[in-house]
């Protein structure tokens, strides 16, 4: 892109609270426009009455079905926040029309497809697409995601599990078979469709785990760890570490957002705290959107309300033989709309930044 | 201030909730530059550490004592966050140096110093300075803050109780002893002082009225009100309609930010719904933080979360004879540091919103 | 009721937040026996899986549908808490069949069915049934309800309204015209059923006022205020003072439970704190379930989660002219399961307050 | 206690949340009755004025200073809610004195004194007395607390993880060094004195790990679960599984009550899910408060909220290899209040359930 240029951008989804998000952060965008909005349900409606907190701070736009080729004359860049199975194919065209898109669901993060059948129970039906999807993690693909044109942008909880974890890993220090993940999530992560489990009177003062080992989000996370531990191999083809198993469970808290993930792993060989924190430092060192909290302080989602931080820290449990990483982040920005915006930032060539420097809000 | 000139800024009182959202809003903006914060009890602390949602998106600060000389060589602008009586002579002496002040507190609001020794059982130590000060509410004062080296920035309540009446009360529509405003806040209202009816396990599913008839903010909200009831006498030196009793109540309500104010009042003639919105429309017209609901929906605290706006909406019940407004803002940004910002922003002669766009956080 | 006879009770409606309650209380009731519980959507579900909090502290039970020959074969009494216009015709035949019936729905809330119709946009069907339907407030209706088989037991607002009124009422002091109510709500006020508004990340830190002068406990309010207000009167048939309006506004407040009432009105004649405290101790002197708060204490939900009291406080702003009363009950349980529990108590012969001393639990 | 007597109470500690719950649960328990109250900072405060929720259903009782001589005088039984350390001398003196006391700290839980010193920086003062005391879990402890006159009423952490593991534990099937408990707490469980950590705004829309690797319920947890390890030792002596050794994490949930414990752990041998709960189902199997939640259904705080039950589920995920124990208690019933009710009905030979068979409170 030259240097003053404004993209003209879609975002499909519009009316979830991630598409909110993305709007949100795209009305501060110096070098996007939002031309298009999409949605299933709420065609015709404007985007203000859906959203009234985004009332005057976006031109006003009315929500359209997602009817591709028109969109695909209107834009040069596509986000998509569709639910699974229903980015398979918007995202094929897209691309055959040469537009630059992330996709925010989980139709192309799994490099194998027969992964994304065992865990989606459907077929995925471009699997040729698979190999030119980059998973959008820039703190590990950064180089990658500036020459493609399709971002598979990771999950929420992949996104805290994997950004923890992945310093030990990327150095071959996990016992492979020691990894449990226990991961807490605000409500908004379910997405804005009531239901009965989000229903205010029981999702408040209340707590509870599910999907237990289940979840769809485990073949991402094992996927990058195996990844990232096949790295230290010097020689040979690269080896992926198979035997990398996670225990993940995650669990719904009493709150808007917010990821808490509090991710337990054995060492192959023990390590002092400093060595360790010392690791985390040199992984992350230039890294504007991980931060190392100070000290022993503990992240905590309420600092990185609206931002797109990860926040992390590692502790070491000597006497029980334990290391326990813990990340904090926005589910809607860093492990969504944020995310999604830094990785169209690398491909359209725009600083990583830009749109996303703001501080979180708080209390 | 000529075009491209930073502002050296100081934020005294910066580990309180307006504290650090002054400086989260300050860290955006792009002609302010903070250079000294302040604070009583952390002195030596750093700002990263009193607030890590800061962490990295502004300069290393430490807090400092208040050293008014010190800083006043070191700053153009004071934004001064302190508790009432504590601004007292701070304001004086900065608006001596020749700086920019604009304080928080109640110190300067009330332009009767005999009302001031009333409700805040002390004596004004520096009345020959209130007839300087500038009640800081934008909309009604554009102009003479634009004048001035002196703004006293407005209550969370009053901006809230003010702004919904204001288009009624300047067309002397009130009948004038029918006000009721029941007005309800979020926690951090009450500061950061942890004390037991902030505890959380007090002040979560919980909800009470405090000071019945009896808050301090309730002179501030008819010293306002008395005079946009005077500007429709059109003949001879103004009168301010001394009749103006305000019946407020404050509620404490379980979330962390944001003001709903309902006000009740009864008209003096009958009017429509029309006609009243029409009123406001005409009214807010050219105002970019004012929004008017659209319809019969009802403003919220949840869609101007982290935002400057203050939005509203009128309703009348014909049936029962009165008139109902309803107002939301956040009651740390248009209830304080958004709104002193905003005034500084025009002391200084920039552009009024200028760090001031960004939509509220949702959900 | 023989001393120690067990009644069978039916209870209609058992899959909503109320019918819970009601069995809650009715599994701790020493004297009534549950037999019966019916669904609309769940018929066929245990009621352990509808409910899980109920496991093992009843019977096992499974939700059956409303079949009115069967259920009155089976039991002596019947609790409904189905949805309005759905009780109509049930509460008839229960009637009709010689049980005992407390109908919580609005149905025979209203003595004359005009205003039923006009609030309710439907036409009563059973308009000869009302002169038998008692209003089922125990404090103002206690001889009634224990002659009656038909008790309409009022609504969540209205309980809290009439009683935080009522002294005064009784005594013909308010200006009829100067009555505003401004009520706050948790949001298990609006039952089980999910919906957007009610979906947590919308519920969730947000506060809005809804249905404003249109709620439909509005007619309620009214007719029981005047009502209290013609006691007074003392000559030839009774006068209902017909001027009496209610400026009412519910709001949705971010818990699970509770409702806290705020009303205002002017008095016919000034009087002082002391008199207005003393007006309603003794009006409430034999009252269990009515707790007059301590000094200047604001009631509040958070004392009264689970438990059977209305704890009522009155101020007086002698400045602006105005009393305040203040009221907090449990919406589900005195303004709702345990007010009907009370009533059935009383038309029983069951000592008022069986089943209903525990305390709240707080926090 | 010959049947109908009515044993005279004391409850120190009686201003903190623990202390109020056991005042409302002793309110309701027909054999009991509340003497004496104490506190450290609000003597001479009424205990309505205290904990107003309470008021009415309690006799008047004023909060007094702990004077053990006199306080000996006036009942037969003690509950000592009192910081750790706090009960050291006055268990001791009770005990002395004959009374049956049931201590809530901390300070009579290990059986080794060197344990509780290296955990609470402290030399334990009475080592003597800790072979008398028995650990007041009712489920493992039955026998050994009707026989006792001194009870260490557990932790709440340690509570659910020992019931979670212990059918596990029970049968030596765990791996010592693989068990890692990832615990969830309300605020209350920090008790009711204010902090910055707990100051709603902080704690709202907040949630993060604490003490990592370093609470003191750790030992308390290990020195069950090696106890119960030891239990399938045949032959000799028992062995304690000195290999134990619990990853254990507590985190800060923003809600006022309840604990969720998710705790997983590796087997010696495979085990599929039936053969789990047909294992949990048997060692519970006349547990009258432990509830094993239907099918795959997660326990949740919610439905015990008040209420002395402790819910439990136990999932496989035999693809990474590991169990997953979820328990749900309210922190301060079965996690406190109650549980030390039902230790007191054991050693007095009431029925153990007595005062303790309510219902939770829902929503």
């Amino acid at each position: 892109m030259s240097t003053h240029q404004t993209v003209k951008v879609a975002v499909l989804g519009a009316s979830g609270y991630t598409g909110g998000e993305l709007l949100r952060l795209l009305a501060a965008h110096p070098r996007m426009e939002v031309t298009v909005v999409t949605a299933e349900k709420s065609v015709g409606a404007t985007l203000s009455s859906t959203f009234p907190y985004l009332a005057s701070v976006l031109p006003p736009l009315t929500l359209e079905p997602v009817e591709i080729d028109s969109i695909a004359t209107r834009v040069d860049a596509v986000f998509l926040a569709l639910p699974h199975t229903k980015s398979l194919s918007a995202v094929a065209a897209f691309v055959r029309a040469g537009k630059y898109v992330v996709d925010l669901s989980a139709d192309y993060r799994l490099r194998n497809p027969a992964e994304y059948e065992r865990w989606y129970d459907t077929a995925h039906s471009h699997p040729d697409l698979l190999k030119d999807a980059v998973y959008g993690l820039p703190e590990l693909y950064r180089q990658d995601i500036q020459k493609t044109r399709l971002v598979a942008s990771p999950g929420c909880y992949p996104t805290a599990a994997i950004l923890q974890l992945a310093p030990l890993a990327a150095r071959g220090l996990i016992q492979p078979s020691s990894i449990v993940i226990d991961a807490k999530s605000g409500v908004s992560g379910a997405g804005r469709s009531p239901a009965l489990a989000y229903h205010f009177p029981e999702a408040h003062e209340s707590l509870e785990a599910y999907k237990i080992g289940q979840h769809r989000h485990i073949p991402e996370i094992e996927q990058e760890l195996r990844r990232l531990g096949s790295r230290h191999t010097t020689a040979g083809p690269i080896q992926h570490d198979e035997n990398v198993h996670v225990m993940f469970t995650p669990h719904l808290v009493p709150m808007n957002r917010g990821i808490l993930s509090t991710a337990y792993c054995q060492l192959r060989r023990p390590m002092t705290l400093e060595e360790l924190r010392a690791i985390y430092r040199d992984f992350y060192k230039n890294e504007r959107f991980i931060r190392l909290a100070e000290g022993d302080a503990s992240p905590n989602p309420r600092y990185v309300r609206g931002a797109n931080f990860c926040d992390i820290n590692v502790f070491v449990d000597t006497r029980a033989g334990w290391v326990v990483t813990v990340a904090a982040l926005d589910n809607l920005i860093k492990g969504a709309a944020g995310q999604a915006l830094q990785a169209m930032n690398l491909m359209l060539g725009f600083p990583e930044e830009t749109g996303l420097t703001a501080a979180g809000v708080f209390p």
